[in-house]
């Protein structure tokens, strides 16, 4: 048991924004949000998974739409109090703590604002390791804990309570819902004990996204390049810098779709990268090769400063370095393939983990 | 209080399907429904809206989605006990009585199959005096009773309970969601006491559906003409006779949306009628002169049988006689104009009853 105040809340947001791969929402919003109701509430409690009773209800707290939305429109937070309520007296039983279902800017964040409000500790687990643009995305759908019963709820006062036969369904239908809500709702989904978050859960998450936004935080001042620390803080690779002369985006079906192109700097001058997104990085390749793919995570940072850059964040003529991070191996089964892999998303490769990728590059 | 058996349902059927003016489902599928439910389960009660207690809890079942789709996906009657068990369950109280929301061959029917299984009476009342397209579209929303709780259900066993702001967000989510749910649901919502429906119900509109229907079914053996018999019964006015030269029709939104161009015969030679509609038929007119609007009831006839025609059931080549009917004075204050006149539907004309625009003809 910690409690985390505003600088955790700062490292937390951008170590968040970096295994969000682009998507899970812009840090600088979630930030604020947390730390306003931290500001007004105090401190929140984080409990690691083995402090959670096997019995308590544990509900993660989280915003399905497009990240595009989410920038025009903050939640004000009622919303996902309402949803939080809606669900509880559904099940007629108190919530005993939430945690995030993803890593990202606003998905990491919205759990401290929600907690913070209500007085509830936030546990140290997420359902990804990283962020993916569908409900059923969650290794908690690998092992078979239902979306529903799921409470979705807009900033006007409307709520869905779903009950359906599948996650993918329960993806469905919110989805299109979320479309008519204006684009982003607030969720309380995937309620479950704590026996189930501790054998389905990634655990440890915010200390990694702490670390990661400590070590960059830091750079400048210990005088070590931020983007080889946080490498090494996630055993992570190299892919690619380059420069951004394209980009290539639109709001569909409730995601932020497209390519963003990267003209190659320094070692790798002759080359073109082409980055995929669905609300998160996807599929990194240039003419020659293919660098990295969903699930294995692919993260945009600043050249510089070696921040996270959001799918929306990217603009025309940025200095970035992609790097790619090996993805949870709940991800690697077939089932994680089946449900993330590049087929699911439509593209034609099959999955190759990140690091055979970068070997083959080394040999070739 | 009545009893309710085959024959009356066969008419009422017919009649239904008639003041749903193209729209409220196809009556031949509505029919089987009740008629086997009322094989298995034995006749239903109805009850004269009179009978019904102040204080009971009533709720209407109906549909929602395409009439094309409900062609081809039949409900087994499981999801409607669904949704008004899913509902019962959230608002902790059994349902009194069910009723019809509007007039329609599907819709009219659905009322009667659920009674039939769940042992409930029907009242003699509907929201409509006729079919709308859109869930807002019912003189409960005239009077300010919300549509919410509302639970929508498939025939996978997916469902949605929503809770709104106002009943135009409660269509716009629940049709949102059933695109996803295969385009047609079942409805349980507008959920009311017994003193709700009989301030703000259409009454008696059993009685008046099995009146036209029975004398469309008796003109031949009556040796009169079917057409003039119902246009009698109704209070409504001829429109027009033509043979169907095109239809143009597709289901867009969760819709099925077209025009249907009717060539004139006998004295209207001269003249092409265009029929547009969205679920329902909505605006009748030729080059010269508009015939019916809608809130007013436009419905198309077979020539020969005088039985009402969907607007998926218009072929080429069918002779027809278009129909006019005033529609209940609800629908003729500000209110019912603003909520389902010619403006809302997007047409470029003025709300005039049909008995002025019939008169107009008269005098010219």
């Amino acid at each position: 048991m910690r409690k985390i105040g505003k600088q955790e809340i700062e490292d937390i947001a951008v170590g968040a924004a970096l295994l969000g791969t682009g998507g899970g929402g812009d840090p600088y919003i979630g930030k604020l949000m947390a730390l306003q109701a931290i500001e007004e509430y105090g401190p929140v409690t984080v409990l690691d998974l083995d402090e959670v009773p096997d019995d308590a209800l544990v509900v993660p707290s989280s915003m399905m739409g497009a990240p595009t939305v989410m920038l025009e429109k903050i939640p004000s937070g009622e919303e996902a109090i309402e949803a939080f309520q809606k669900l509880e007296e559904h099940l007629g039983k108190k919530i005993y703590a939430t945690f995030p279902i993803e890593a990202g800017g606003v998905n990491s964040m919205l759990p401290f604002a929600l907690a913070a409000r209500l007085g509830l500790p936030v546990i140290d687990a997420d359902g990804m390791g990283r962020a993916f643009p569908e409900l059923q995305m969650v290794t908690f759908y690998l092992d078979g804990i239902s979306a529903t019963p799921a409470v979705i709820a807009d900033e006007k006062g409307n709520t869905a309570l779903l009950s359906t036969i599948d996650n993918v369904w329960t993806e469905r239908i919110a989805r299109a819902a979320t479309i008519q809500m204006g684009g982003s709702v607030m969720n309380a989904m995937y309620s479950m004990t704590g026996k189930n978050l501790k054998e389905s859960g990634i655990s440890n998450i915010l200390r990694l996204e702490e670390e990661i936004g400590k070590t960059i935080r830091l750079a400048k001042a210990n005088n070590v390049n931020a983007i080889q620390e946080v490498l090494k803080t996630v055993g992570g690779f190299e892919l690619f810098q380059g420069k951004v002369t394209d980009i290539n985006r639109k709001t569909e079906s409730g995601f932020a779709r497209g390519i963003a192109t990267f003209e190659g700097l320094n070692e790798y001058r002759d080359e073109t990268l082409q980055l995929r997104f669905q609300n998160e990085h996807l599929l990194a390749q240039t003419d020659k090769r293919l660098l990295c793919v969903t699930p294995d995570l692919i993260a945009v940072l600043d050249a510089e400063t070696g921040l996270p850059i959001t799918t929306e964040g990217i603009r025309y003529g940025s200095r970035c370095v992609i790097i790619g991070i090996p993805c949870h191996p709940k991800w690697r089964t077939e089932k994680g393939i089946e449900t993330v892999g590049p087929k699911y998303f439509g593209y034609d490769v099959d999955y190759t983990p990140v690091e055979e990728l970068v070997n083959q590059e080394v040999t070739k």
